[in-house]
């Protein structure tokens, strides 16, 4: 099986982790170099890398460290440290359940880093039966919206589907401001050879008129208990129009939180001048503001069917 | 009355027209000479010029084509040919109910450059009217959500409200990919010191589930006798959305085209590098293709109320 670097985009090599730098896509593929965990809070505050990245940064940083600290005798002080760092980078996705995690194994006396690794091992296990069982919701011939980038989830399902004679294509809205679906999803649907279109935010409605797409699958950032998510801002209103259109709206979801709700989910608000710039060059009249919410919350209601992890 | 570069962007001078360079603001204010219809028909394919400023074009076009012929015996075979390739430009607004008004008034032997002046000064007092029409509609405290851009329309409808001691404040979407909203709408509200905040059109959900909009106003490119109207695509989604959350969704419009129904209008695809590349640079990767419907079509029934323009 060949996988999409945007599938597992955080390496540990020697005493270094290596960032799969997702703003230099799809120009080039590079990674960028962190030798602490103050490194790796930063990538993940610059949006280097996002979604499953920043879940393995978090393993693969405690990893890193706990490597680095061998001769410590009592490592939990820094463990807590870090975690309180990272804890503190983005609010949406729910950095303090893995962090915990990790807290919890290293108080428990466990093998940490012998646990750590076997998590991790699982973890792609079970995106790779995430994916497989996301592809049984899909007949050959489907045409299937999504929106952002499901880090290395859509070609997996793809292939999935290709071994049981079933051809799916794609439609990727373009995901402003960050481009995440003309920049990542459409370059590694296309390096997989699955067709794929790109789209403005704004033709949703459109191509479900037209009848261009049958399906809609998308990625969540976080997973409350009741089934509400929060992904990337502009996914709630493509839910609400695949429900006027009467078009399935899958999820595939991480892990769900101590969230009980979309309610307790915390928003994060971005600079706007990440949408008011392009590449450096402002786009919009100076002295106008901006606002940009980076999630939004759908509701469970919006949604035809989970794809969980399965733990 | 101060009005917005945007409300009456061609002038004709001597022998030449003068574009308002729609694609070189915000950054500058600058206008394209035009000699002849060919250089008239360019601007219009390039978009340099769109909206009401196409609408001015084609009879400033015909204004100066007929001046610089005075000494031709009978210019209609000349006229015709310009109404031909006026018609070619670009079809979803209705060029052709342009132009046989003119060639009709040709035709019927009336003094045509004269009438031609009315015509204009009056379409010049029919939009202020309209502006003030649509400014009853707002009340002190409105944040109305806009898409694309209007044409001057929403600085005027702002300073009506002002008279009347009303503030109301605007969100512009975007409008990717040619980014109306925040280069045009942004830009002339901000410069008639009306308070503006840009979104991406991904954004609108969100904002409407907020509250922090209750009202919504948009052009149009070409109005149906049903109520029908196309206007920028994203529109149609805005629509839906204002529908769902029970926002009144209003619709400043150009004349009854000859179209019985938004079926009818013919709507423009433009070529996909306008969505793929951002200034000349490519930002999808290489070998991907896009779709770029220009506009859509937003059904009467979910328009709350159109404003037209009084005959």
């Amino acid at each position: 099986m060949k996988f999409s670097p945007l599938f597992w985009p955080i390496q540990l090599k020697g005493n270094a982790i290596y960032i799969l730098d997702e703003t230099k896509l799809p120009q080039k593929l590079v990674y960028i170099k962190a030798k602490n965990y103050l490194q790796a809070c930063k990538a993940i505050k610059d949006m280097k890398t996002r979604a499953v990245g920043q879940v393995l940064l978090v393993f693969y940083t405690f990893l890193l460290e706990i490597k680095k600290n061998r001769s410590r005798k009592n490592i939990l002080p820094h463990l807590e440290k870090i975690a309180r760092a990272i804890n503190a980078t983005r609010p949406t996705l729910s950095f303090k359940t893995l962090t915990d995690m990790v807290l919890n194994r290293a108080k428990s006396g466990a093998p940490l880093e012998k646990s750590l690794i076997g998590m991790l091992e699982m973890l792609k296990q079970k995106r790779i039966l995430q994916a497989e069982e996301a592809s049984r919701l899909f007949n050959d011939g489907d045409a299937v919206l999504t929106h952002c980038n499901v880090s290395g989830l859509l070609p997996l399902i793809a292939e999935f589907c290709r071994r049981e004679g079933k051809k799916i294509s794609f439609f990727a809205t373009e995901t402003r401001p960050y481009l995440q679906g003309s920049r990542l999803t459409a370059w590694e649907l296309k390096r997989a050879k699955v067709p794929v279109t790109i789209i403005a935010d704004n033709m949703v409605a459109e191509i479900m008129k037209e009848g261009a797409v049958n399906k809609v699958i998308v990625g969540a950032d976080h997973l409350a208990r009741n089934g509400d998510i929060a992904n990337k801002i502009g996914t709630y209103q493509i839910a609400l129009l695949a429900k006027h259109f009467n078009i399935p709206f899958y999820c595939l979801c991480p892990p769900a939180s101590e969230a009980r709700s979309g309610i307790e989910i915390k928003i994060e608000i971005r600079p706007d001048k990440e949408l008011l710039e392009f590449g450096g060059r402002r786009i919009a009249p100076a002295g106008v503001k901006g606002y940009y919410p980076a999630f939004d919350v759908t509701p469970n209601n919006l949604i035809t069917q989970h794809i969980h992890l399965r733990v």
